[in-house]
């Protein structure tokens, strides 16, 4: 995805955050939900993941307006044993429980044990990164899987829509290195990004979609329109049909038939489910080894021959992370469509989009 | 990878097992961990994974008379909590450690707990699915992360070989419908296909490798002293990393410039590392409950609309159990090149490669 270069288009960190969370609050989120929610949004925009940042703002606002998001959810754990739990977010907003669900396995895996809780009536949770990443201060290594929440994937030989593009994120603690974070989706590409290139007027590469009639095609708008497809074809497919089986089946969130569509369907509960993990390093070995470990091995990733054209090698993560600092001191670049639909929001909410408005 | 229908090459599952255990007796391998070995490799035969069939036990005998495989280890538990353990394989057989280190993490968790078991000093250990599926029986969902015996994948922008085609697997037990079994290495296709390519004396196909320089190859000669390619490009390169982190970090297994060679290295043990951990059902959910909803969602993804041309939808590892059902009736083809290697091991070794020969 190119980035914009147009500097109008950028916004601060502090202005998007105190924009989205202004925003949620008068739609009657209590404070510190709001800010839970907006900072995780901006985050994704701070690391390059426009996919999964502001650019869903619009559709959660609508779902808040409509009722169909629980503002003051009553967030409680169902079932639970020392090493599990079970989580009704009471459709709040996927982002709000998700960080609940990961503060709780945390929090049990205090003791040194390795935590799984599964979640179900959550929502849409933007990156799955965020939530992994949590386990990392705690020297933990953190796992996220959760379903998507659109059916546009069709099963490998289908032709209609059984399947979520599902994401997951692994976090894994590093020593002086950046932690190495896998966060994706089990297609060619996120849809997240078919609704950036769609924003910005721009077409999506061949290969990532096809239209409703599962035709390729490299129209954003009719791509939104039809079937997402896996990467790596039956692989793909399997791999997000086992994530979506993980994130629903020991909670009770919605797959298959039972999913609705986040921006199509505004009269139900989505029931989104989720399942986060930790494995807490120091019980299998002391930390300062275990980091000691994952510098030798970034180094040696990053210390490769490199191919002709290539200055320098990445880690899963790695990029996000150095965007993420760059981005903190000189701004995000959103997409015209994007800081548009903002606007609109901004006029309707009478809320200033920029501090300087 | 096209069967072949010459019957003369077909092999019953009793055979192979006798076959191989046989040999391993004679290469000093106690009795009942020789059958282990044996019936993993035989069972991946069995489900059609020949890649990881007795494609490789020529190269496990030449291990194990070099001395470089461990036949009778003493495998031991180094570092343990209620939920974790560490576990050194001595330098044993990959699938007798693996299988011992599953057993291990299966009765940890029979009180409920979720468990997982970092294994190091281990060897090459065939299909990820035989060891996950393991804990189907006890109602859990099974994981099991394994780095791989050969770096020849490059990091994403790289042009030298650093990472292996790491594999892993997860089950999910099922009620009516068969468990969904999810067992993938990361790489456009798995290495051992390559092998088996090169035993039928079968082109691969474009996309999957490249040769030493980094030009693409059909060639499966070439594209075994090549690189493998990732799948889905950068997707592909970071979920090998993050396998590979996963099953070595916690453990001091092997990786990055540590990593040996299965086929070229006979001077040093490999240090292969697993992860494998389990998530018993009952702790989050009624077990009858579960199996219930995996039953439904199974149908709803078999059910869908097919392709033009497309009889059945199959969920992941639907196709390796009913091939296995098949194969345990009508036995199991081998292709050529592997008979050939198979019976110059009989004349060496004076086992009989047919209980009828």
């Amino acid at each position: 995805m190119n980035e914009m270069d147009d500097r109008t288009n950028t916004i601060t960190e502090n202005d998007l955050n105190r924009f989205c969370t202004e925003i949620f609050i008068k739609l009657d989120l209590p404070d510190a939900e709001a800010r839970i929610v907006a900072d995780s949004l901006a985050e994704a925009d701070l690391r390059g993941v426009h996919s999964h940042g502001v650019v869903r703002f619009p559709v959660y606002v609508r779902r808040l307006q409509a009722g169909v998001f629980n503002a003051r959810p009553d967030i409680r754990v169902t079932r639970e044993t020392r090493t599990t739990a079970v989580l009704d977010g009471d459709n709040g907003m996927g982002q709000l429980v998700s960080q609940r669900a990961m503060e709780l396995t945390i929090e049990k895996a205090k003791e040194g044990d390795c935590v799984w809780v599964s979640v179900f009536n959550s929502n849409h949770n933007g990156t799955e990164a965020y939530f992994a990443e949590m386990a990392l201060e705690h020297d933990m290594i953190g796992f996220c899987y959760t379903v998507g929440g659109i059916n546009h994937v069709a099963p490998w030989g289908g032709a209609e829509a059984m399947l979520g593009n599902n994401p997951f994120a692994v976090a894994i603690p590093s020593g002086e290195q950046f932690p190495v974070v896998l966060d994706m989706a089990c297609s060619v590409a996120a849809r997240g990004k078919v609704n950036v290139a769609a924003a910005r007027g721009e077409p999506i590469p061949e290969g990532w979609c096809t239209d409703a009639q599962g035709r390729p095609t490299t129209d954003p708008h009719e791509a939104l329109k039809g079937f997402v497809l896996p990467m790596a074809g039956a692989k793909g497919y399997a791999l997000t049909t086992v994530i979506g089986m993980l994130s629903t089946m020991l909670s009770g969130g919605a797959f298959g038939t039972d999913v609705t569509h986040l921006y199509d369907d505004f009269d139900r509960p989505q029931n989104i489910g989720h399942l986060l993990g930790v494995l807490p390093v120091a019980s299998f070995v002391g930390v300062a080894e275990f980091k000691k470990r994952m510098d030798k091995g970034i180094r040696d990733i990053k210390n490769v021959k490199k191919a002709p054209g290539v200055d320098e090698i990445f880690l899963p993560g790695e990029r996000e992370y150095r965007t993420l600092i760059e981005r903190r001191r000189s701004g995000i670049p959103l997409a015209i469509g994007t800081v548009d639909e903002l606007e609109e929001l901004s006029s309707e909410f009478r809320v200033p989009f920029r501090s300087t408005d």
